[in-house]
């Protein structure tokens, strides 16, 4: 089986790792990012290849932040994280010359793919609960993009009118309330002494502090509500829930599986189940390598 | 080019035509439906078959109300138009022994492919305007049925938590808002005396009375928000919006464009459109007909 380079640009550092989608990553490493600049970014991708240049890789997959207009692989509109990214597409770190072919995504989708490889499933849905809530929609066994590349932004879906403002400058998306960032800027703007404190603090807190645990609660139920509604509409076999979030146990997947049915139509009460995302923080490495493998697959 | 059949089974009468996606329908008629039983349906199908016995046809499509799994083609679930149908598959209304491909599928998501067909969209949604809301998801040029063939609920999407009731048994659902029975409902429940009031008179006359205009406001605002949400999470070309309820004119398609941009992120906003449903009260059959062109081209 052939193996892939996968490369995952995260907010703080470069992931990388080499194999293939079966056997996993033969290796795994991640270099902190110094700067945030083009030559940077660049020498971080240098130093990864000279890392890996002992193995024989066949391609290799980048996962990127920010919406990447589809099928160019172009990072688009307000990136926040990585400014000097915006009409550029990840393909320009890589070396001139390198003569490998280099595939492109975004970090959610990267993620949604991996893991719907390993659940076997061809229709899925992945969400991400991190500092923003990223999502990747798998159709057919593929990553679904929408027609420009935009497809699959259910953070930025609005599930309360006028609601809390969130950082993309509308009200009441769902990442307003179920990020982690939501649940500080909601403690801010209540005037809560909590919004500083480290994510395993604040999950440890709840359990005393009662207007804590409220505005937790809050960001759950809303994503359980998210979560129904995906359901609804696209039917998946399985949503499959990561990020950091979800790692250190923000919310309980049990309680979203108990009650997402609840608000779905009847037909589709048993017909779909949240599970957990396998990989933690090694999906979108794996995701990246699962998409050159489907991308020379079919080429 | 082959000729098919196609049938649309409606909440008051059958509608049939024979023709190609390419051409358009070459007849076109209605068998209203006098007995809601399996044989007066089967006696229907009769019916057509000897209206159609002179041209000559490669297969029959039908579009059907309700929920069918896939890809048997059953209707499940609670359908209160067709109770005697849940159970069955469309396919069993077909004489025995006739010796034709029979496809089958939901009445909203043919008229999404047929709609999308005829505006060259291979991504694009399709919502229907009428009694309830329907919809359907067209990706890649193919119907989009998720993993069950429960997929593009649009309309049972919850879009006001604790909101009104809606014919689901859930609360706050896009049809609870935006259907004319949901319009029709919530007058009722406001003790307002227009209910029961034929749909183009109920237009007419929110013009002079506010307390109507409101209610069917609130419905438009509604639609608004949930075209938004679906293009934020799904990116299609166009939304196609057809459906009773647009043809008589009871939701703006301008304003519809104007106002569904400003709840999305940055980078869609100029990506999506929102078209009138060209095909009227034919979209079904033609559609049937698309359907049959698909699946005997794929097989």
């Amino acid at each position: 089986m052939k193996r892939y380079l996968g490369i995952d640009i995260g907010a703080s550092s470069f992931k990388y790792g080499v194999g293939d989608s079966k056997h996993g990553l033969q290796c795994f490493d991640t270099i902190r990012i110094k700067e945030k600049s083009l030559s940077a970014f660049q020498e971080i991708i240098a130093q990864i290849l000279v890392h890996v240049q002992d193995q024989e890789i066949s391609g290799i997959g980048i996962g990127s932040p920010g919406t990447l207009r589809m099928p160019e692989g172009k990072l688009v509109g307000v990136n926040p994280n990585l400014p000097f990214f915006v009409g550029l597409s990840p393909r320009e770190l890589i070396p001139k010359g390198f003569d490998l072919p280099v595939y492109v995504d975004n970090d959610a989708n990267l993620m949604a793919l991996a893991e719907a490889n390993s659940y076997n499933c061809s229709e899925a849905i992945g969400l991400t609960i991190g500092s923003g809530i990223g999502c990747g929609i798998v159709i057919n066994g593929e990553i679904y993009h929408g027609a420009h590349g935009f497809a699959s932004e259910a953070g930025h879906c609005i599930m309360i009118f006028d609601g809390e403002e969130c950082s993309c400058g509308q009200r009441g998306c769902l990442e307003a309330y179920s990020s982690v960032e939501g649940i500080r800027r909601r403690l801010q703007r209540r005037g809560l002494p909590y919004h500083a404190l480290e994510l395993p603090e604040l999950i440890a807190l709840r359990a005393v502090k009662q207007e804590l645990y409220k505005v937790i609660e809050e960001g759950e139920n809303l994503l359980i509500r998210a979560v129904a509604n995906l359901i609804t509409l696209l039917d998946p076999q399985k949503v499959i829930l990561g990020g950091g979030g979800m790692d250190l146990g923000l919310y309980d997947i049990k309680r979203i599986n108990r009650l997402a049915p609840k608000y779905l139509p009847k037909a589709h009460s048993q017909a779909a189940i949240c599970v957990l995302a396998g990989f933690g923080n090694r999906a979108g490495v794996l995701g990246a390598i699962t998409l050159c493998e489907r991308k020379s697959g079919s080429e």
